[in-house]
């Protein structure tokens, strides 16, 4: 997966940004094992579900997000690797779950089985909450920044973004949407949630794992990933309606099929193309006057929007 | 169900604890009211569901618990009332979660139809996960403690009691032991993570709250914690062998039928009454030299040990 995400990414985006990913990509790789339970402790099944659903794939843009969200406030790296592992954790368990039948009901997922087909829907069901478990007991580390107030605000920011007011009510929304004809501003509102919220939590932790910012820098940088988090969607929506399920690791075609409203039934795919463009021209905007260690956030714009995949 | 259960227990226990149960069970009812996102609020049919889960229902065991150890260390009402229904909130999520058709596929659950069966499976999915989040959000609420190491102390721990080293491990066990035989030894094992991890994050929790304990303190309290949790199990065992549907307000026989492994299977209904009576002494006996202040400790251990539902 990684490789050919490399391969893709090395004609639009410059060399530089690709060795800076490839490597943030293999430290998150190694951290999220570190993090995960050993698959031979009880109970082992579990454990293995879990180390199956959260290692090996994915393209990483949370972890990448809070990386480059860090570098921006001078974060040391051993905090930002758990901050990028606990949101990635939560990002996992959402796939997991979303996956089962009773939701989408997709056997593909970052070109594997899913869980609740390698394993059954019951583990895929505790890999899940497990997985959400494990974000915050990673993010509430006694001594994580040296500074314990700080840290509380991540995990409420953390949790909240998970929660009913984040990224599940967002599935909530979108279960309520199937079948339904939404307008641009719903789709946003769906999907501001659902992708969103961990989105801008994701940048908001890696900032928060650095030296403190000013509140503008703050609100441009929660209009940069809000951006980027909308971008990503409608970039997902093309995407699922254009390549293939070899190219995307999982089920391509399913929003037509599952009947879902997306920015390509919204928009058609020219005009859902064109307003990817426009975020990612508004995101590079609200980069514009906080410093000069913005450069990672502004390539991964870039590469959110330009993505083959 | 809570004017029944004061009528159960008046026989068994003295009046002083019912008033303060009763208070206790109350305080907790309109705090978790207020805690959880108001129903009207988008996405409302999850925030109908969350409460629905939450909501009129349980005896609030691991609140009294939170309640009663946070009496031993004087510790403000306000802050116990948090602690209490984060943890309560993991314990609901959990029930939503375990009576789901891929689990224990159970349809009646505190009197009422269970939460997949009122609303739907993905419903019921996504109202576990967004309380798992709230009890988190709650327990991050800056300035809970005035004290935020401590507080990053109490996420921490219940975190672990949460996840798959705790109570989704304990699941995981559960899953795979039905059908099997399993020894006391291995019950024990299956309970201190199901039930058990939870109910000493409930005492520990509460406890964390007021003034700081000496170690062997706090030793003491665990020990108290892991006997009343694996009693609770016992008597849950005897209770399903003998009550009525009716009396237990869930499907009573269901662990015979489903072929699980229990205390009762394993031990019979007379040994496995006298082992809670057993747990019950040492529970008291664990409770000796900590000060006065653990009266509602040892009411706990006799009211989960004596009660008939």
């Amino acid at each position: 997966m990684l490789r050919r995400m490399n391969q893709t990414i090395r004609m639009t985006t410059e060399p530089d940004f690709q060795a800076w990913m490839g490597a943030t990509q293999a430290r998150v790789e190694v951290a999220l094992a570190r993090f995960l339970p050993l698959p031979e402790i009880a109970p082992a099944k579990l454990h293995q579900a879990m180390r199956y659903a959260v290692l090996d794939g994915g393209k990483r843009v949370r972890p990448l997000l809070c990386f480059a969200a860090g570098a921006l406030t001078g974060a040391p790296v051993e905090r930002v690797e758990r901050a990028a592992c606990a949101v990635e954790m939560i990002h996992a368990y959402s796939l997991v779950h979303d996956d089962m039948p009773c939701m989408d009901d997709d056997t593909l997922r970052r070109g594997k089985p899913t869980v609740h087909v390698e394993f059954d829907e019951a583990t895929a069901l505790l890999v899940g909450d497990a997985l959400q478990s494990l974000a915050f007991q990673l993010l509430a580390e006694p001594g994580l920044l040296g500074d314990p107030e700080r840290q509380l605000r991540m995990l409420h920011a953390l949790a909240l973004a998970s929660g009913s007011r984040g990224m599940a009510g967002g599935q909530a929304i979108d279960l309520a949407a199937t079948g339904n004809t939404l307008s641009v501003p719903e789709l946003e509102f769906m999907h501001i949630h659902k992708t969103g919220a961990l989105i801008r939590a994701a940048v908001q932790l890696g900032t928060e794992c650095g030296a403190p910012l000013p509140a503008e820098a703050h609100a441009g940088l929660d209009r940069y990933a809000k951006l980027i988090g909308l971008a990503f969607q409608v970039v997902d929506d093309v995407l699922d309606a254009e390549a293939s399920t070899a190219t995307l690791g999982k089920t391509a075609g399913k929003d037509q099929q599952q009947n879902k409203p997306t920015y390509v039934s919204a928009l058609g795919i020219a005009r859902a193309r064109a307003l990817a463009e426009e975020m990612r021209a508004e995101a590079h905007a609200a980069l514009a006057g906080l410093g000069t260690q913005t450069k990672r956030l502004a390539e991964l714009a870039d590469f959110v929007v330009l993505r083959k995949f």
